[in-house]
């Protein structure tokens, strides 16, 4: 019998759940290996450290016990993970995930599955499936962004996926886009703060609109509520700035951008573009193209298993 | 009689100027090679390129004359250019050279020099003079900035100089750093907008101050008068925040910046990091290294000559 070659671990650490996969060489998930665990701020660290070890377990059970692979059937281990993390040291400090400050979670993953383990920031994994089998294949300069009840993302230069300094390149939503007036002083207000699908409905709330969820605010969008649209609009227009600012800074040639509030209505792209070309502050800018995802909910196991199958993207 | 080793042509075009000098491969300037031509706004296409073809000439003359050195002694050139480039043309259309749109900077230089050209933007090129031979010796993700009449900059990350999809990365005097409201509508501001010379001066003088260049400014604000001080305040503000951004994006080791007006105070540079470490969005960001560039006035010659000596820093 012939084993089915070049499978990949996958590990995505997330603040609520963690999931395990392998993934094939051509980026598809092997039937019946994907596993979930708990994780959440309420964790202590063994609990987190169990519930991963657990999903790897469970993968690797059913990987031998369905098609006959085992632990040496791999070529390698990839984990994804909310940030910050420390790459020098393969360390973890997830924001929601408050046991774990400088956790090693690419040693844990190692040990559990006897792999070579390479860990990345979460931005930076679903930018790679995107790369590698979504909507950004053949790029050398992009950017993925997650809108959700946060932002996310990461970056593609010169055709190397950026880690920088201690690995949290990436961090679109932290980037200063607005400034708030206070006492004679400009406060900074990051494109999360102004964009998120969190801060989008609270906007909304501002204005009078009584919905709750970003799904209402969809739907009332799609009516015509002119606070929603107003809501929208304005999570765009920041989107659009933040765009031009990083294609003036790394000169991008495209932003794929996914995440659950990207799905608000499908006129957010078209909104986008309006505004990164009127804020652009040169005609190269312009050009620069703003596509939906291409991935499904197995983006960010995908693209864990992509820092094996795709190693050559990193630097 | 030995030739000299390793020689390259370093050709910068300016808005005033255009200079080129032979550079050695221990960054430094043949004597006597170094010559400048007019260039400015207000010269039409064939004055541009003859001011080039003539400081090319110039400098390989006198090569030749003083050190019996000839073209075929010369390893390539390298070309600094004020921007916007595109890259995959070899051609520029700097801002304030009106007569050149798409203009081929690249084969100009090869067809008069002979040589193997290389060209990029001006920031790029500085940046990599402080790679090679200034304050950011041994870096591989840092930022190079100039603080002038406006800002420019360029970015190297794991190991390789940005250049993004037309060569026009690292500008970052047109991030989007603030806004300003007017008529209900968030209208952008970019970091050159608040932060440049010609911004911070400006702004002293909305706050009743009398002065007129950067020189006065530093006179005034080393003797404390308030408005100098105000002013000097924002543009450390400004470039402090700007800085926290393009850490949370791309997570530098360090950032240099120069230019004129970088020097107006020593404290510049104190309170720059002052604001990166009220801003940043997480701790990692507070250990960037903000530093005086370490270069001469022969900075982009230098970084012009390093497209050549330091091939090793290109994607």
């Amino acid at each position: 019998m012939t084993k089915t070659p070049q499978l990949a671990l996958a590990v995505d650490v997330g603040g609520t759940k963690v999931e395990t996969a392998l993934v094939r060489a051509d980026a598809t998930l092997v039937e019946g290996t994907r596993h979930r665990r708990p994780t959440g701020a309420g964790s202590d660290a063994d609990q987190l450290a169990a519930s991963v070890a657990e999903a790897i377990r469970a993968t690797l059970a059913e990987a031998e016990r369905a098609h006959g692979i085992t632990a040496t059937d791999l070529v390698g281990a990839g984990v994804g993970s909310a940030g910050p993390i420390d790459l020098d040291r393969g360390a973890v400090s997830p924001i929601n995930l408050h046991a774990w400050r400088g956790y090693p979670l690419a040693d844990l993953v190692a040990e559990t599955s006897g792999l070579q383990t390479t860990l990345r920031l979460d931005g930076t994994c679903i930018l790679l499936a995107e790369l590698w089998a979504g909507a950004l294949q053949g790029r050398r300069n992009a950017m993925g962004m997650i809108v959700s009840t946060g932002i996310g993302g990461g970056l593609i230069l010169e055709g190397k996926l950026i880690a920088g300094r201690t690995g949290n390149a990436g961090h679109i939503g932290q980037v200063q886009i607005r400034t708030h007036e206070q006492a004679g002083r400009d406060l900074s207000v990051t494109l999360e703060g102004v964009a998120s699908g969190t801060a989008t409905v609270a906007f909304a709330r501002s204005l009078g609109w009584t919905g709750d969820r970003g799904e209402d605010l969809a739907r009332d969008y799609a009516e015509g509520d002119a606070r929603a649209v107003a809501a929208v609009e304005r999570c765009a227009d920041a989107i659009g700035e933040a765009i031009a600012s990083v294609c003036a800074l790394v000169d991008l040639e495209a932003v794929a951008i996914g995440g659950g509030f990207s799905r608000v209505t499908p006129d957010l792209f078209e909104l986008i573009r309006s505004r990164i070309d009127e804020v652009a502050p040169f005609p190269t800018i312009c050009g620069v193209e703003v596509v939906p995802s291409a991935l499904s909910d197995e983006g960010p196991l995908i693209g864990a298993a992509g820092l094996v199958h795709r190693a050559d993207l990193l630097p």
